[in-house]
C-alpha cells in the first residue's frame, strides 16, 4: 500500500466515524423524542408492554448497527443513507471511490 | 369434602379472584403513571435503555406473580398485602382460617 492510499483510507475512517457519530445521535435523539410523547399518552398496561417491545427491538437496532468494529464500512454508511439518517452530501469529504460505493449501495433495496 | 367446607372454600376463592383484580388494577395503574411520568423526562438514550430494562423486570414481576393457577393461593394474596397493593382488611370476608394464613405469611419477611 502506497503512502497515498493509506492516508486516503485514515481520511476516509475519520470521515465515516464522523459521519456515525452524526447519524447515531440523529437517530437516538428521534427515539427519545418518540418515546417522551407515546409514553405520556399511555393509559392501558398492554400499551406500555408494547412499549416494551418496542424498546426491546430498537436496542438491538440501533447497538448492532453502530457497533461496526470496521468503521468505515460502506454498508453501514449506505444503510443509514437510505434511512435518512446521513446524506449523501454529508459524505461528500469521503474519496470519490468509497463515496460511489456507498451511494451504489445505497440506492439498493 | 362436606358441603359447607366446599362452600367455604369457593367463596374464599371468588373474594381471592375480585382481590387479585383489585391488586393487579392497582399495581398496573401504578406502573402506567410513573412511566407517564418518568419518559417525559428523559433526555439521554442511556437513560431509554435503563427504562427499557425496568419494563422488562417489572413484566416478569406482573405477569409472574398474577399468572397463579390456584386463585386462592395464600402466598400471592400474602405478597400482595406485604407489597400495600392489598390491604388485610380487604380481604375480611374470607374465611377466618384463610386469612389467619393470609395475615401471618404477610408477617414474614
Amino acid at each position: 500500500m502506497n503512502t497515498n492510499t493509506q492516508q486516503s483510507l485514515e481520511k476516509d475512517q475519520k470521515i465515516a466515524q464522523e459521519a456515525l457519530r452524526k447519524a447515531y445521535t440523529r437517530e437516538t435523539q428521534a427515539l427519545i423524542a418518540e418515546i417522551n410523547q407515546k409514553a405520556s399518552q399511555i393509559t392501558d398496561i398492554n400499551a406500555i408492554w408494547a412499549l416494551s417491545d418496542y424498546l426491546n427491538s430498537q436496542r438491538y437496532n440501533i447497538e448492532g448497527k453502530y457497533d461496526c468494529r470496521e468503521s468505515t464500512s460502506v454498508f453501514v454508511l449506505a444503510q443509514l443513507v437510505k434511512e435518512k439518517w446521513l446524506t449523501i452530501d454529508e459524505l461528500s469529504d469521503l474519496t470519490p471511490s468509497t463515496r460511489a460505493k456507498v451511494a451504489a449501495l445505497a440506492k439498493m433495496s
